[in-house]
């Protein structure tokens, strides 16, 4: 029986995305022969996103240029329907090493309960980045503190940018 | 010594049931000679339900009804003065295998200060519902999922309406 | 109809029986009508107890002579049919705030399994008490530290005795 | 050599300081030459205080004045930068036992990147205070609960004003 | 490029395998192309396992002979070198809803150091098999408790007539 | 009032001491005017080590012999007892961000207990030792594994010797 093709889900709201996202999306193309990263577009959750879904894209698009197997998408339907659509295999979440995995699990859970034929798998964060969040960015951006090594450089240009605009209101 | 009546109360938010509340409050009627399901009315969290306090009741008096030992009852007072009122014993709370238990405990703690009469009994989840929140089941319902096996037929029904209207929005 | 006669198990190794042990039991006769402090006689754990099954038994008989509704009692069988024997409606067991839950919560959910007519009931104990263990009272009584406002006076005797006898080995 | 100057941070909304707060600036107090209780100010977190930043000072001020090595300032910077301005070597956190320490770690952790030569120090709250917080006293007050013996009495004075003027929109 | 063919070990003591450990490795075996069911065989853990190595190996390979792409292989090397010989791409865990994660995170945070080509991945374990561990059934064998709904059916057996001839001595 | 000479305990088994300790001995020599290592030499703990009391003393020795306020001690006795004869305020440990801990807390509390003048301080491990321990050291190098980069130079020799000694057993 020949391989078959294995297809990943790499779900996240990525606002933006951070360093230690791409650990997890490095880690996750390197098990898997083809990584989607889908950039959840949910007006569901009513906390306001600091960058859109296109700028989020955008950023993400940016940063997994040079991995072969990895695209980007964004979706705004259930995650196990966006994984259908693609004939993903699994999902794939990075824990960080202190994290309240509880929303991961709940909806991966609840998720598992909608597919069953599709895997959640979790890969762990590199100890350099299981502390990086994007909220923690976005909190050290507010302040002008240099997030150059936890972002990638268009990111990190960008928060400077937004949060700046933002001190003026 | 003729044994004394003992009854519980089992507070909760209850927006809406689910079939995890029902387990737990089931296991509590076991216990105790009467539970009363507390539906908190508090005006002082922030957080708006999707349910008003009467459609939460009328959720949970249905979901109930095959209960003898149950009542169901609104209550917008300190959790141990509502405890007090019906001469109850004890608080029951579902612990869920994963969750933050922070918030419980420290309520609680705080509660034992108020009310030292009166104790905090923790029932565990059964496994196949320690996934199960009633935030869970809002996201899903918004995305159209089926949660039919989740919450009782009444409530599934109420979601699909109230949040296929919030969809029009 | 009459309230039933509600009988909970306190399981434990009890060795020996501390402040914390006494703070939930005592908690258990606040809820229940009669608790049954059930001494754990396992030979099949290969961790030797410090005292007897005997010298565990009477210190837990003097330490709770006061409460009217408890008894003790000590069981070599599976947790569950020592709770069967009893008539019991619950298994109660102490959490303390920090713990790891994990070997309660397994063997539980196996009890659950064998059966689930019993509940296994939590109740917190007391912050005074949450860092108190019969292992740590060991440790520190080894080192002739004064143990005797954590475990009852004859408990703090015998360990005086006893683990002084160990030091001359 | 003689020895150095230690000064260390003990930053926090205070909103409004309580018997925790306090137990913990004790602690850090016993060990530092000197703590500055750091009140933020910081207009980034969305979530609006229930006093204002010169009424938390205000609480703090009078909370601490029988500190001999204890000063209190607002800070509305990055907490690295009002830690250097003051020369410290240490910021101090108290610990509850029970806690979800994510945001007080991947902070520190960000921190340590900003500063690595200001040491993220964690002392653990007693017992009796491991279950204190300002929402949960913020909640109690809500209902009219007595919390004397949680804050300083300044404090119960001002959240029974503000709360009961706050009953009345 | 076609697709890799995707390898991966799920190592484990297996003393004995359980329901719990079959849910992952099928889980494991609907990602990966490949699963090497790795059955741990290190005289280095003092810990002495109830069933020989050679037992292990025999209940594992009838219990997964319905698996198409599953092999099971005792192994006595290090993790990693047992990776590198099948050619592995990952080592497959299941995550139980409550565990220790400690060891595993930190053998597997050396394993990653040893051997940055191989992933730890994580599945999470079913509801029904999140409190099931071989020690837990081990516990119930001793007890005559039936666990034919845990294990195996050989399994079941001879934990029987190993436990029952335990019991001789 | 001229500051005091603040004197902290790093209290530990040091089995063989690693990198990860040495991070947090670092950190506490840059809080503390001097650090005290005790390398604890308690025959209570059955769990036998590796190394010999001398031997592990040799080693933490030779880790810190360029830090010019630390010291390296034996102590057999209680950890307070040994604090109080250096005139320590502080009993430093280094948290790991996973970690079990709960044997720290409650030998700290029952230590605040004995000694509520010397506070128990944590400090965090930094993120690439966070997942060192003395227990997977050794089992790596049983193994043959490299840790050159993990323990000193010294230790890691020792390890193999002692390894390689003990495999021909």
């Amino acid at each position: 029986m020949p391989p078959e093709r294995k297809i990943a889900i790499c779900p996240g709201t990525y606002d933006p995305i951070t360093f230690g996202h791409l650990d997890v999306i490095d880690r996750a193309a390197s098990v898997f022969d083809l990584v989607v990263v889908g950039v959840v577009n949910q007006p569901v959750r009513k906390k306001q996103t600091l960058f859109s879904a296109a700028e989020r894209l955008a950023f993400a698009l940016q940063a997994t240029e040079k991995l072969d197997n990895a695209e980007v998408e964004i979706f705004d339907t259930l995650l196990v329907d966006f994984a259908r659509k693609h004939g993903a295999c699994a999902l794939v979440k990075g824990l960080r090493a202190i994290s309240d995995f509880e929303y991961e699990f709940e909806m991966n859970q609840l998720n598992a309960r909608l597919a069953d034929d599709i895997e959640s798998v979790y890969l762990m964060a590199s100890p350099q980045y299981s502390f990086l969040s994007s909220s923690g960015i976005r909190e050290l951006a507010i302040f002008g503190a240099d997030v150059a090594d936890l972002v990638p450089p268009g990111v990190a240009e960008a928060l400077h940018e937004r949060l700046a605009r933002g001190n003026d209101k």
